[in-house]
């Protein structure tokens, strides 16, 4: 690393990009940081070259030269990083599009990250990341694969237990989000408050104190009630019950909403739906306009627009890490790391979202302790169902994939929610080798599409 | 317990009591019974005496000279009892008509046990019980508390954890009538196989062998996705997922379909209503019929129709017990128990229902040991839910209470729920004394009952 | 096993083959034996040929037909066994002899089990059964295996967690005598109690109760204060503290003494050391005269005088060990099997002592859940020690050694015990090739035997 | 807190009080101290004056104005303090004479803070925490509780535990003394490096990083075989079996040596003894060198010779801490706190100590996770030991007391040992109120001090 770091982003085409390198920039002079290797799939070289162009332009611009390198070639890229970033997404928006549209068109909930559409996404993603790490163990052992590309918790955990790579750390925004946002409900700022986050990937809880160690999480919840600005762009702005967030002694996020006022939600969605414009829908042709601006040739930093996109601060917290781990700073962050019984209900070796000293060992969880039952049987059952999810996506296996459907406590399960399972595994069909030949059988056995917009989807190749 | 046992029987007046009878009567000879006292409350006076009268002449038939006392004096018949054994139903059937009838009114399941329903039941008997535990305290310390009032498992876990009274069993009647069905399904007897189960109550699983210790357990699930003859008389017979049941290294309950085919069991449940014909009225309908038979004088056995009431066997396995302790025999029985590490994935101080070795020290379950996640998180945020019930029934508490409803798999969530939950509250007041303040306010708030039936249930004040 | 059972024994030439034949004799007619295969080493040809005759003598006298094979030959006795019993002392009892002289030369106590003899009586044997597991794995996958030879939860623990053979049970003699000795002690018969055992092999505690339930373990505590009978022929007999004896709530093994009573136990063997008479060479003369008595065409019984030879009912537990699985009686035995959470502070996987429910599917151990501090620090130690000993087998790592060595808590510990493991590991060169490298790196850096009889042994080459 | 803190010391005669002075007045500009409360006992009062006229010069030798105060009124000095520190010690230096001197008359270690020695450090000191405890809770119920009183981890588990006072961190000077001489035998600075400790109060193992990840664990392991710094003053220097430190993948602390190299320890100490020279009799030498300095009214600093002491850092650790929580640093430290989950192999509600970041709401350990078998099973014993000794302290139950000895590592146990642990009961009579009446029975069955010494001390009523 002495003549400074090479570092490595899979999925380099994403809208995200910009921000990536905006993080690297202001870091700089900590964090030297020698080239920058933007890999992509062929499918993607178009973004990739767009946003490549504006990355080596924001660089350009600013005091530091930094060589942004394009690939397709992915092995090429990895030689001898220093550290590796995925932001990918298999299918791009479009599965999500899928992930969203078909549970809909059974009358239930998609949600991309948690429910049967993010059982789709970890289906599709895992095996890719199981390929990028069998290339890093051989191309780059020492490197370090920071990860936020999602579902970022069951993406952790495949690396970590399943391919047994121990340098990864997954991110997420949400904590990022919570924590710039609850010291303005509070009326305080951010240095007055302290943080502790436990729990799963957009499935986790926290306590906040102040700086003379007195408890705000109840002053919080009640200002919840009232309202919530620590919601994601990305979930309904539904109101938890009063009654709930006074009787809580943590705080719940944004997804809670999915679980804990599931009727509001699928409602909403069901009516987003009917107007046809689900979330993913939207996303993309906010992902459109981005990569409009980003074509300009005067433009040579990050537009505002991105941070409306649902994913802010995600790639900010890419570079923070990075930066704790180069400089060993101790600094507290929230991430996905291994348990070790720091969340008491969870196994040992689990991949949890909890808040971590992060220096150049790694993470260092802090001791979250005992969750109280009305947590507690939440988190179990969710960690339960990605193990069964991760399971499906490494072996293929139909039975477990029914088992992981089975136990997402999203799905009203039946016959019904089987039925919306085999038309994910056949719109997915070109994503999902590993379940080639049940799509195979369940396409002979008459399973068809019936969302029009996945079906024309589908016959694009896409 | 020389000169023979003193048996006391609290809800004595219920119709199971023949059941209870027969079964002391056939094991009078390694199980001197000395006296049985009936206990009931005024509100059961009648049906006390006339299922008390034939109980007596079930005796008097008998070779043997046992005196039934009939009492509504709960304390005078405790005092000095070997043997207590529970059967009441707080508010009698109509409760349940209120706990299935009014879920139902908002489209969603109340299921007697572990749904809506059964956190009713629980709050209302919860209480109860823990007055009866006083008592036995002072009048009979050294007495078996023997419990078959639904939910069994979570009246177990208040009187062990929270009464600190460690000699209570708890019983159910599935796994009897479990042992009873798969050897007929594989054309074997019940001798040529050896169970083990493990669970909650009414949410447990269990695993089979032959003689020669080949394990069974997927030839029974293979036989259960063509006909499914353990299904219990409460639960509607819909057909398991068989992708599931191929998948599955254990055998679900009855009561599982309930959650892995929720969106049927709900259709039916919603059929039955609109028929007015809920599993509550059905029950009581055979009860009316029961207590005709029970008035005629020449009955001096059990009928046949009782084993069609929905919990045959239960009071067979009360009178079992009994004999397994009295004689210290070291038989196995499927109990509610305290868990103490049996089950892995669920608290040490836990009750659980699981095969146990039965002698004159108690229930000693075997180990069970490690669940596979798609059982295991099921179990868990089922044990957590039970715990937020029990703290509720004991306390009180409006905001547990909402919680237990957040986390119960079987209610989906949101506003809607909770404005159910307060109608139940409502429709519940004479028997949830420890509510009374809240439903009070709800009342002044405007919370009024729905449903038809159950309004005028109330407006008699039952 | 349709035409009776092959049953295999390792280590067929011991003296305890006559007992287990009396067992098979007395179990036939539930239990039927179609030929029995006695195994053994060129270096136990001679006994193996006296006491297969033996064997076949009993047999004859019988009414039952069956053969005894006699054979070097493991992999030809192996093939198609039903059962498997493994007898077997690698070294025979001249490694004994080493295993106490050598300790007892450096004034520590050598202890056959756990202490520094039973270490190396570990390293010995464990790579020896996981050759015979190797075999059995192709030959007999299905066949159980019973074992009695010691170490006999550590061996047990090799062949299931490290050899992966889950089909093995093991066995100690200590509880069978413990309930045939408790029972006199307070004046009742066997059948008047019950027991639970829970801990390590010769390292276990247990409660009893009578046959009303009430626990009557203080009163046994209580008598052997002032005598206690329960104390095995291979154990000094010096009287426990009565001070701690009162103030313990489960009843200590012959073995605690080591441990307890460290001081006494050392002084006693240190004097027998000084009349040059250890416990080792007591046996060997009973054994030389039990062979002497095998020789005699006319005996066709087993002699009194082997249940004196210390190891009395270990055969007699293999023949009712076996009888239970065949019979799938589910009868209650104390053998060593997987905790599985039965033990709550020892690991899950670990081997434990502990009381099972023996039936065709091998053994289910009754829940004990948790240890007072007092016993469980203990039993905590105690099984890290193993697992250090079974690492050290296994691999031959010496710093593992040196590492198992520092953590038994009968050895003094510091550079004098280092030196004594050293000449151990000199003496044993014959038998421990795992080793082989070290021990030549300690010869040549001059390690050399101190004791004049382990020297004389082995230059014999013993 | 607005105007400054109120400080409160228990043992403010203490020799260690000047250092406690300097680490205030070095932090009192982000540490704003308005008084400070030195409480000692009548028989301390004349060390008080000494030592806190010292302190009142060191003060007014600063910028600050600080008022010293000196009481023997505890209950005055409590009310409404912020923070309290203990470092008192009952029975003064003359009780550790026994605990060492009494233990060496039968030929065995005493070793002032895990072996009997430290048991009977921990028997006298319990009640009088409980007790300052209770006041605490009446008279400054949120002030912090800062523990340096040894065994400083069984009396932060009294407090949190047993008395129910969550507000307490126990400290030790140990880790900071390790934490100091590492980076030197590694020729770098503290900054360069990063610690992480886990395990018990004077039992503790840990692991160190450089600045690049790169654990050096092995490194120190390998320098501590030639020569190892980090031993503690109070503790003989005699090397570690290299080939043990080579195997281990933590390092251990100095007081591991008791364990690890029993044999050589006990011979130094019995020589010492023989000389008559014991620690605590050093101690005792160097405290009266330091009061005659203290006296000196020109002396308004801290002597070089306390740092000499043994108790080096203790009370500048005590200052940090406080420092930490009140300007709520998030700073790590390694302190005595409850375990949480942080330690695998302990209790979830022992307390351990481990590394943990501090800030206004108290300690949070960062997660260890497990330890190895072989250093597991010691830490486990250990906690063992603890837990029998709290409850011997704060029960008086002899029998529980006799438990402690028997699961005590450094005791070698029998009937010698009961008589050293009741000759020690005798020995501290004044102090163990508790034990009162075992004590008279004791000296009523002719219990007797040996040692010349302690009679003395005894017979002075010492």
């Amino acid at each position: 690393m002495n003549n400074g770091l090479k570092i490595v982003t899979i999925g380099g085409g994403s809208s995200y990009t910009p921000e990536l390198m905006q993080g690297f920039i202001k870091r700089y002079e900590t964090l030297p940081v020698r080239e920058i290797w933007l890999v992509d799939i062929p499918e993607g070289e178009e973004k990739l070259n767009i946003v490549g162009a504006l990355a080596q332009r924001m660089w350009d611009a600013s005091p530091y030269d930094v060589k942004v390198h394009l690939t397709l070639n992915r092995r090429e890229a990895l030689k001898d990083a220093d550290f590796v970033t995925t932001q990918f997404r298999v299918g791009l928006l479009n599965a999500r599009i899928k992930d969203e549209r078909i549970p809909l068109s059974y009358g239930q909930i998609g949600q991309e990250t948690n429910g049967a559409g993010g059982i789709f996404k970890a289906l599709r993603t895992i095996p890719v990341i199981m390929d990028i790490v069998r290339d890093m163990k051989e191309l780059c052992p020492d490197a370090w694969l920071i990860n936020f590309t999602n579902p970022s918790g069951m993406i952790t955990e495949s690396v970590i237990r399943r391919a047994g790579f121990e340098k990864c750390i997954g991110l997420c925004n949400g904590p990022i989000t919570v924590m710039k946002e609850e010291p303005e409900m509070l009326g305080g700022k951010q240095e007055d408050y302290s943080w502790r986050f436990a729990g799963l990937n957009h499935f986790h809880y926290h306590r906040v104190w102040d700086r003379q160690g007195n408890e705000v999480t109840s002053e919080i919840l009640r200002l919840m009630s009232e309202d919530d600005r620590t919601n994601m762009a990305n979930v309904h702005d539904v109101a938890y019950l009063s009654d709930q967030l006074d009787a809580m002694n943590c705080i719940p996020f944004s997804y809670h909403r999915y679980y804990y006022l599931y009727e509001e939600m699928l409602q909403h969605q069901i009516e987003d739906y009917g107007k046809g414009t689900t979330r993913a829908e939207n996303v993309k042709k906010v992902e459109d306009e981005l990569f409009e601006l980003y074509k300009d040739p005067a433009l040579h930093e990050m537009p505002e627009l991105l941070m409306k996109r649902g994913g802010a601060y995600y790639s900010d917290a890419a570079c923070e890490t990075i930066h704790n781990i180069y400089r060993n700073t101790g600094s507290l962050m929230v991430v996905n790391t291994k348990n070790r019984g720091a969340v008491s209900c969870l196994p040992y070796d689990s991949i949890v979202e909890i808040s971590s000293l992060i220096n150049a060992k790694g993470a260092s969880p802090l001791v979250w302790g005992d969750f109280e039952p009305s947590e507690r049987g939440w988190l179990q059952i969710m960690k339960a169902m990605e193990e069964c999810v991760i399971e499906a996506a490494v072996t293929g296996d139909y039975g477990m994939l029914v088992k992981a459907f089975q136990i997402n406590p999203l799905i009203r399960h039946g016959h019904g929610a089987k039925e919306m399972m085999d038309e994910m595994l056949v719109a997915n069909e070109k994503y999902l080798p590993q379940f080639a030949e049940k799509i195979k059988e369940l396409k002979e056995q008459g399973t068809v599409i019936h969302d029009e917009k996945v079906r024309q989807l589908c016959e694009q190749g896409l």
